[in-house]
């Protein structure tokens, strides 16, 4: 699949839309998922035309796990919890429905994915979120 | 959480109970699931004693999604889907339940996620499937 880059995430990227920012540097960036699946579910992705997995650069795979371990960490201790589950869904038949490669974090079970009910959250608790995990994030 | 080595994937790795493999090199091993949330769901380990994400090198995560990126295209040649869950449990509170870090490539919507029935597949099923993404392996 090409890549389109007028996505949100690209967007995002770019600086023409705001995210609520958890953390970012020269290959990656991670921010506050609109949509989350649990509370203080966050999102990492790179900053390359990447649509999914297959279309990942190593450079930037290994780029944004090692973002994704320490926005891990700053989540299990804002949120108090250890149960972090990472997915990543490749092709719309999966559910991906931003076309640049994400990875999500979401502080829950693995029971609960799928149950998602597509409700955007209270901006003023992401924004809160997000302050909270810049905070504790080394 | 401190790695144990008597946990099932280390024995698998060190060659004390079989698996159906799929692709095996110097830091990865990937293999069916014997217990599938979907049919073809495939597992890509790294050789090191990692618990979690939080314990991964970054040359092993690499290999690790190297490896995925293989096995991923091969699935989608014999299961004749598009869409790959990729998907990684992070501590018992997410629902992992083997203490070796272990990313899960499964064929099926995020929807049908969390609905694993917990029962072990067919092994005559597994073994063939194994084999016939063995084969279209690049």
């Amino acid at each position: 699949m090409a890549y389109d880059n007028q996505n949100i995430f690209a967007k995002i990227i770019r600086g023409e839309i705001p995210c609520h920012k958890i953390y970012e540097d020269d290959k990656t960036l991670s921010f506050m998922d609109i949509m989350p699946m649990a509370t203080g579910h966050a999102l990492v992705i790179p900053k390359c035309e990447a649509v999914e997995l297959s279309d990942m650069p190593a450079d930037y795979l290994q780029a944004v796990f090692s973002t994704a371990q320490k926005v891990m960490q700053a989540q299990r201790q804002v949120l108090n919890t250890e149960g972090i589950v990472q997915m990543q869904l490749n092709n719309a038949q999966a559910g991906q429905s931003v076309f640049h490669y994400h990875v999500h974090l979401i502080p829950t079970h693995v029971h609960e994915i799928g149950k998602h009910e597509d409700k955007t959250a209270n901006h003023e608790e992401l924004a809160k979120l997000a302050e909270q995990i810049r905070q504790v994030i080394v």
